[in-house]
């Protein structure tokens, strides 16, 4: 008898669907009667290129993307696109960011090389356990960009609703840092400029960047941004001015379809996996806040959906805890070193079955020590 | 009855040995009982490290890279070190060039946006079909590198040995570009500063690039490099400043170990492969030079044991050809786009039987067309 699959709660990279790595395995070595694998193909080849093809325009449908953006398959990663956002938007001149973790933090000190770099707000007062509210940001009169991470993996913070810049006053572009909650909710597309995220929590390997750029914002980039690196051109070429991460983008790929498969109380796709979402950090969090033993400290309208830091009340009890979570099947619960603690992330691909093991967990745990 | 599998020439991506692919379709959902696949592993995990640390120790046997090299894994290509190489050596100074066909006039193009770029020497003259000799190149006297792309894709030119710098009075570092020879033959690492090269010819995935660098020249990135290319910043962290293409390294690992596993007449490993690809290229051109159906035009000082550029003398017949080839199960020979005619990438996973199968083919088709 085969051992029931253990739910996996990374960061990232983080658990795939089953369907989508059991697909894989099966194509390894001939996708579609090609007699090569995915990642045997040319980029140009036709077989390739209609992977790349289906993908860009699953994505497109799923998040509801306008004509006017362009979708780029890039390599680098969020911390990568930390230097390439402005590169391809500052022009060297003015950028603001709002602090809200530590992930908008490194954004705010890489772009530091290449522009003057404005903190319209920070969450550091709060230990970042809540947002600034956007009525109180001091954006520069003069900024290229306003850059938010929407949704900090480390700290559990997350924006329910995009700050509407031209209400404050603002008719610079937004840009998003998505990584660890792109598709897991709809994007209002009126609000952004750019968005980018890594691909390794809520689309597939690490090593794809999934970049979303309104067509106006291309054509100025700084001369000392690598071509490969250059929205334009990488727009201009369709993803392809160098070898892509083809491997990336076809489990992207199956991703894409996965989720489009997804239905939930009569929707379908990310509005489907956005309802499921929901109940699940509703199911979690409300255990949570029932139990003394276990607390998350983030301010409840902010809170993730995605991460869920929370610590012991006795702090010496976490290895014990997580030696008996791993132990019933619950992988890498274990918290980010800079805060400690515990952190599940219950991304796209966990199910509200996975959640609910966690919270029955929890709770055994908490009878058996308390 | 399951057809033989065909034999894949792509120039890139390309083919992947079959055992390498067979063993990852196999351990997609549960990596050595660890309940996960590879992909959905966090890089800093223990189980992740174990395969990083496994996959760098087997590149440095494999290549008997000195310990006063740091090997790092990266994202970006070829196309991407083209700028990270300039931004991390030249210090916006001089380096100097020798284009010996299109990769390495894109190293050129490239470079230019960061330092003043010298063209050492050029085989444009000949239309890249041979290498300028070293004894004549023009060094700088202030270079900070000379880069040299050791292996031309689409030209098929590769240098034998080594330029020896310091034999041509100069004290600057040789760069290489060995994208697209890496792993099929031995490195002299005396005459080397920097290696660079994307894994998808030789290693595994697009999506991964091996750089080999000497610690001396560390420490001396331009403020505008970002962080994520930074050398000093990626050896610094073992490659994990930002999260890596896990799942290409995990590739290019099984293809290390695959590699370590080769015979050849008493050898083992890079040694064994630098035998077999030594027949290979042997039996094609051999068999290319005794027909006047066919034709390949480099010197044969120059010629690339990993790519065969070739042309039909009535290129009238290329279609026919390229359909005749295909449904004999001999996949992706059409020559670059940007040479024409038709290329065999006949790279380590390409074994003997499958250039012998080539050449039957070659026969046949000019006897009956002849």
């Amino acid at each position: 008898m085969t051992k029931p699959r253990p739910y996996n709660f990374s960061a990232g990279p983080a658990a795939i669907p089953l369907e989508v790595l059991e697909q894989a395995a099966a194509e390894m070595t001939d996708w579609h009667g090609s007699g090569m694998g995915v990642m045997e193909m040319s980029h140009r080849g036709k077989e390739f290129i209609s992977i790349y093809e289906q993908a860009e325009a699953d994505v497109r449908e799923l998040l509801a993307v306008p004509s006017h953006f362009k979708i780029l398959f890039m390599q680098g990663g969020g911390i990568g696109e930390n230097a390439i956002v402005p590169l391809n938007l500052s022009r060297g001149e003015t950028a603001d960011i709002v602090v809200t973790g530590s992930w908008s933090e490194k954004s705010y000190k890489e772009a530091a090389r290449y522009c003057q770099i404005h903190l319209a707000a920070s969450g550091v007062e709060s230990q970042f356990t809540t947002v600034p509210a956007p009525a109180n940001w001091q954006i520069s009169k003069d900024a290229r960009y306003v850059h938010v991470c929407t949704n900090e993996t480390i700290h559990g913070v997350e924006f329910h609703a995009l700050p509407d810049l031209k209400a404050l006053g603002c008719d610079a572009p937004l840009v998003i840092d998505y990584s660890s909650h792109v598709l897991s909710r709809s994007v209002d597309w009126s609000k952004v400029g750019l968005a980018f995220g890594g691909a390794q929590k809520n689309i597939g390997p690490a090593g794809l960047t999934l970049v979303i750029v309104r067509e106006d914002l291309l054509g100025h980039a700084m001369s000392v941004c690598p071509s490969a690196f250059n929205y334009t051109t990488v727009a201009e070429f369709g993803s392809m001015y160098n070898t892509p991460p083809t491997y990336g983008i076809y489990i992207a790929g199956l991703t894409f379809q996965w989720l489009k498969r997804q239905k939930e109380g009569g929707l379908q796709g990310v509005a489907a996996m956005e309802q499921r979402n929901i109940a699940k950090a509703k199911l979690l969090y409300d255990f949570l806040d029932s139990s003394s033993f276990y607390n998350n400290p983030v301010d409840k309208n902010y809170r993730s959906r995605m991460n869920v830091p929370f610590f012991l009340a006795d702090a010496s009890r976490n290895d014990a805890f997580l030696a008996a979570s791993k132990a019933a099947g619950l992988l890498q619960l274990k918290g980010h070193k800079s805060i400690g603690g515990m952190r599940a992330s219950i991304y796209n691909a966990m199910p509200l079955a996975g959640v609910q093991a966690l919270v029955d967990f929890l709770r055994q745990f908490e009878k058996t020590r308390a």
